[in-house]
């Protein structure tokens, strides 16, 4: 068996873990994410006496992801303290002289999921994260979707709810799909937590209205085989249900495709890596730059 | 030079031609779409002497895409009238006995912009086309976006202005993009043709906020490489500054990409080949199905 790294880079923590190419993870530690000296140094110092062959970063953005680009391997314009233009893949390289693969966490994710998880055996997949932030990663024709720079749908417009005054807290757009549907969101529209609110809890069915929202953009513009939506707020499991509604009535019969149409429960799902999506998809850049460096 | 046939199946008309592989045309014909049989005989009509070594067929849809499916080659579920379950593909090859190409009309444009238009040398790229109706055909590294079924972003959810009150015009969806910005949507809302209206109109303010909706939200699922707008809507080119102004307000500095920041001009674009990028597309159809039968 191969020994590989990975590290899930999360603007709120890291979490680092050893495991195999069959995805299973053998070991993992998390840390809070500080400034980018102490926590760097710290995931190069769980790796020291590692002895893995090769580490895969899935990082919190924006990242820069075009291997001609003289930034390649950066984070670049993030608004998070400390953290801008900073050499993230090439520090880990210098460090721990392996192979290492780079992506956004939530590419990461959604390869982890199409490798091993929820859209194993499947060309393509779409990840969304709902949680401090709201992120997507795409998987399109068995590639991990990159561009000018990397889906970014967590700020896609979303159509207001008629009884919803709420303002929004994105910095950028107020009222994006982020600023309306995020964990920071429903705490300050309901002034509480979301984990301490009810099931039944109205902000429940404005929160699958707008995620639905989002998941219907995506079957439009993307047509993927396979949604899948993890992060702390879809822990509330009674959204898979309402979502899948809102995504009903919101297509209205329009996508002809027996999966929308009837197998919605297993289109719409959640990761079937549960927490490990982003570790194992950092795993799974871990071989590929392991393949790479042949 | 090899010689090649391309046909552009649109919902209104149809455009048949041949040309070469620099993506020349040489000639071509267009009639209007009436029932399946005699506009595909048409077609067939047209190609029969020409000696075409292969045809590529770009088709309004929906559309069958998948190679493993018993459908592949068939328009499926269209409204249009009597075009439901045609094997379009199946029937120009059986008549043809070349090898035919075969995707919807707007990936086919996407294509052909890729291959010889505005997208040369990129590996991704979007192209809506608003007309009759609105479109969306999409290259992600390198490949044609097919999936579940294929692109469908005319009908993705829009924020209505907050002075239109117009119902919107899709049969499915009342208000979604296409209900909202479509060709007979603009002749609904002002009781005129949109070729009738001066360039100055409110009309087009209202479509560039809507349009540039459709963009944002592009930009930040797919971050694609270049951004193509055809169609018959955007023959009015007062729409473009407009267009790229919306997606600069709505973006509001989050895009970190110098494209969209400081090239955005060059980034937002009509079609390189004209109204000619549907017919070019399904020339490089035609010749990536030349290349697959060896």
């Amino acid at each position: 068996m191969r020994r590989i790294g990975g590290i899930e880079a999360g603007g709120t923590k890291f979490v680092c873990g050893v495991g195999n190419e069959r995805g299973e993870i053998e070991e993992k530690i998390s840390f809070p994410t500080q400034d980018p000296e102490t926590t760097l140094d710290r995931a190069i110092g769980y790796f020291r006496d590692k002895r893995v062959e090769a580490v895969g970063i899935g990082s919190f953005g924006p990242v820069d992801l075009d291997p001609s680009s003289p930034y390649y391997g950066y984070i670049t314009t993030t608004p998070k303290p400390g953290w801008s233009q900073i050499d993230f893949l090439g520090t880990m390289k210098r460090a721990l002289n392996v192979p290492c693969g780079w992506d956004t966490d939530v590419n990461a994710a959604a390869w982890g999921e199409l490798r091993w998880g929820a859209a194993r055996g499947l060309d393509s997949c779409v990840y969304y994260t709902i949680g401090t932030g709201v992120g997507m990663g795409a998987v399109v024709g068995g590639r991990r979707v990159h561009g000018l720079v990397h889906p970014e749908s967590g700020h896609i417009p979303v159509r207001r709810h008629a009884e919803d005054a709420f303002a929004g807290v994105c910095p950028y757009h107020g009222d994006c799909l982020e600023g309306m549907a995020s964990g920071p969101a429903v705490a300050k529209r309901w002034n509480r937590a979301g984990a301490d609110l009810p099931a039944d809890h109205p902000a429940w069915a404005l929160e699958a209205y707008y995620i639905g929202q989002a998941v219907i953009a995506t079957i439009l513009m993307l047509s993927p085989h396979k949604i899948i939506l993890g992060g702390g707020v879809m822990k509330q499991r009674q959204l898979f249900p309402a979502i899948r509604e809102e995504v009903r009535k919101g297509l209205n019969g329009y996508v002809n495709s027996v999966r929308v149409a009837e197998e919605i429960d297993d289109y719409i799902v959640p990761p079937g890596l549960g927490d490990n999506a982003g570790l194992c998809g950092a795993l799974a850049l871990a071989l590929e730059a392991l393949e790479g460096a042949g």
